[in-house]
């Protein structure tokens, strides 16, 4: 038997995929965190959040794409899986970027957490598979505290 | 006398200017969003929320910057506060519109809430202002239903 | 009972989708074009052929949009082939447009040819469907003769 | 004297230079292209068919560049034709990368033929030579099999 | 017979084509513009400095044209010869918008003056064609004094 | 006592600051260069004349950084003020690279001058601190003589 849903969020079941993912990051270290996971358990979306840092790009693009895959958001044998998310991890970091998708190449290095999120959503009738990639953290020079906060967003079907 | 705090947040006190900028976005709509202005006037930070949808991409770019000035986030006669909000918009924009700032001559619509908030950050012993615009909605084809989530974040020096 | 395929392409059962579609809008003019929509016949694949003529980026978008809707090639009613299609069509566009998104704004105009193929691909082992844009034509200036090839091609899962 | 062309290209005699470098990259590989490369010897085109494969962008640039100079299709001492070629070439890279002209630092590579044709073009009377770099390959994850196709053109005066 | 040059400028037969393009438009309302047309005139270069002020790209875009045709810079009759321009336009428009070739779409204007020089360059050992295009103005909101400087700076061969 | 101004450019008073920083990185070897510099200096306004030259984009960064720290232009403890001259940067890199920031990557060398100066503007009755970075030099193959003008600007609020 289900639980009722006890929330502090008076808007919890109404929020789309996409706005779970980027509360998700934003929360994750803070307790209003876990009814964001709640929901999302509840609906049967599969997620993930991970932490990576570097001046090196594609170590970050490989640090998301590793993290959905070991924690089974994406089914790392299926091509157009593995595409859909790419191309919504390449959007996030277009956003984190902002201008350009490059850190150390032009002396910046970012400190970043990401979530990803994916599950059925409907829309006008039809039930399809989405992903969401939202990633928060800091980016700057490379010196403590010289950084600032970032955040990126990317969506896909899947 | 200041009251003791109440939150729901556990870490509230020690967000950012940018996280409270991107929660405000997230959660206007939600009782969880006022204790977000809570913060945000507790510690003396001037902000303001509103909404554009449109097509055309110089009514988004005028709808935030109208309101940070009507709302008196920024000083609408001094050029500095200006052209650091402009830049903030800009970024935030390439985020929403990942890869390129464009909405209508790309036959997309937009259907968006923004935060604007402005206030003293603490770097490293150095007390400055720094303004950050948050955007969150939707992105899509001008048709109900066919629209997805999107965000977008800004930051600047003021 | 199917007949033997008889053809002039050596290799033409071994063309990729995405090939198909390139030569389907070089060579649709041509007879050997027919010899492209046999195989994307043999296969099961839908596509079409359209052409668009103008400055205005927004009519080429459209063009294919409506092109793709109104010969079945995607259906008009599941948001996820429509997004899967506009992500396709912007990256054909990239290509033709080389740097920027753009035609009459800087004072270009193109004539355009464009090919839509949608149809089951195999990835190790794994058939999912993908959806390809090809567009050909010319870009140039105003006025008759003072343009040059263009050639644009997006890919997508769908 | 000239033998009359026999072809199956029922209008190859009004190819333009960059159809026949998309057709020549497109169907090196079969019989079809033997006509292409016909047809260019006929008008005095030179060009030439190259491969590489490589997640380092710069590769890619140096192996085309390579390629034409070696192969006589631009004369390596004269600057203005360098030149020319190695804008047509970022050209055709933008339509393989289709919004960011990166591979290895992105995660991404590729498996590449390039053709590059150049020869006398009339454009409304006047006669001179431009050159066109078309590209055709994979690009994707680096994993086998999780790739699709890809295709960029560039076209420059020289 | 030659008049021998009386200039301020210690290194001016030095400077080459693109400089002299970058000083013509800094310096063509002070006296020491006229000494950088008389060092263009002694090499033979063609020349023309014009301005434009507009939200409107496009009018920007046209107006550099139109007066490198009017002026005689640049046979407008000769495709080669405007690709070639038109190309350097695009790419000195960059330098100005910074990130991308938008004025008004983003709630910006601009009041720019523009030089182009074209003329013979000798580069090891070959002497060619090259044109230049320098634009320098202000960019900033559309109200006066909310601008600041811009400069863009575009080199092609033709 | 101040002395009178020896002028040999009849508008220097009228210079903004932006329009000094071009003169300056294109004059500075010239003796018309101290002009700039003496202007310069009788506004108080700071400022440094460097050189880089690398394939490597992060050593351009890096060198212009350090060389604006080193010669006092910009306080290297105070974030907000390497924020600003750091965007001020990658604006002028985007005018040296015109359509994309990256140099070895796609086989290119730079051998670059670059001026930077600070100081107080008035606009519109407001008094702020701006900063502007100019970039003048060669761009091209990694061969001598193939190369050509390139020339960026940045412009920033402090």
């Amino acid at each position: 038997m289900t639980q009722p849903r006890v929330t502090r969020y008076s808007n919890r079941t109404k929020y789309t995929l996409g706005k779970l993912a980027s509360l998700l990051v934003l929360l994750h270290n803070d307790e209003l965190g876990r009814e964001i996971e709640d929901e999302l358990a509840l609906r049967g979306y599969r997620y993930t959040v991970g932490k990576v840092g570097s001046m090196d790009l594609v170590k970050v693009v490989a640090a998301i794409e590793t993290s959905a895959k070991a924690n089974h958001v994406i089914d790392p044998n299926v091509y157009r899986e593995v595409h859909s998310l790419y191309h919504a991890i390449l959007e996030a970091i277009q956003g984190v970027g902002r201008g350009t998708v490059q850190f150390g190449e032009i002396l910046r290095t970012v400190g970043l957490t990401f979530s990803i999120v994916r599950g059925v959503v409907d829309v006008s009738g039809d039930s399809s598979q989405w992903i969401s990639v939202c990633i928060y953290g800091t980016i700057g020079a490379p010196k403590k505290g010289f950084e600032h906060d970032a955040l990126g967003f990317g969506y896909n079907h899947i």
